[in-house]
């Protein structure tokens, strides 16, 4: 009893991470009592980006230039980059205000489980920046997961062989943590890694 | 440093319901990875909704006819009619697969709060529907809650003066209710409405 235009439209939106059956119908509700303000510039928009965004062949993030605004913007620290994992790891970090140098976007993790090698992510890419640029420092901005570290000491002893420093993000208790929800890795890396005041 | 385009699109997703500014980034990372298969697709079904999609002038239905395909199914019983709240409530009956006469969307409930009257609803086009047509029996199959429950309410003392038959939803424990997890509101509705055997 669905017409076939809403039922596609609901599919679609079933089909988005995160969303079920349910949500897709509610959205669709949602869409259609707000055609002008919102489904109708929604659909522009997604036109668009798909049109537009391309990856950076330099860094791998999403842009309309490529290379990209980080990578051609001559105010950051082309001495210090950044391998993150992904584009949302990239916007995170941006967000602190904090990184002022280059990134590079590795595209995921290292798994042998679902066949994963360093050709499949943007590991050779990454080796060439460093070998034909002024790379000085690399931090490495990996999830704080297995496959995360997995892959970070995997990149930190091919990246060592280069000659730049290999850094890492620093472990422990996050803003706002309170040690009894913490869970024990976090807390024993926190106490390895303890500072005297 | 996210780009005009991918701002733009974040934006107007974190303004779906039930999405924030982080699942809006996620969703639109996934559809820049899966441009052809879905983004595309989505932008097209998102189009062909706003601009085909029309509320039904007989039942508040959304569809591409007018009236739509279930008030013009003449293999459906025209003397009994469903009163639901919205469109979601007619597509959650229509799956049951259950009733087989036609819907009524009121398009909400009475609610003082919110200065919604009688009017704001499609009440007024209900009670010309019921007396320009064949129905017997209206059945308010609006939600378990006070507002749905005040507009059942009202709606039987007004639909009684017509000369229809009114029935309600049953109301009761639900299949897979445990009893230790259903509110005392629902148990004592299900004693008071219990069945001798």
């Amino acid at each position: 009893m669905v017409s076939p235009e809403l039922k596609t439209l609901i599919q679609l939106l079933t089909r988005l991470p995160g969303l079920g059956p349910r949500s897709g119908r509610r959205l669709a509700l949602h869409l259609i009592q707000h055609r002008q303000e919102l489904m109708k510039p929604l659909a522009a928009a997604l036109n668009q980006a798909a049109d537009r965004i391309v990856v950076c062949r330099v860094c791998g993030h999403l842009d309309t230039t490529n290379p990209c605004s980080i990578c051609t913007d001559v105010t950051r620290d082309a001495c210090h980059l950044c391998v993150v994992e992904g584009v949302a790891d990239l916007w995170a970090l941006e967000r602190t205000n904090f990184f002022k140098g280059q990134y590079h976007i590795l595209g995921g993790t290292l798994s042998a489980l679902e066949g994963v090698g360093p050709d499949q992510l943007r590991l050779p890419q990454l080796l060439e920046r460093i070998t034909h640029s002024q790379i000085q420092e690399v931090t490495l901005a990996l999830n704080m997961t297995v496959e995360g570290q997995t892959t970070a000491h995997y990149l930190a002893e091919k990246l060592k062989k280069t000659g730049v420093s290999v850094s890492m993000l620093a472990h422990g208790v996050p803003f706002g943590g309170e040690l009894d929800y913490l869970d024990e890795g976090t807390l024993s890396t926190a106490l390895k890694g303890r500072r005297l005041l």
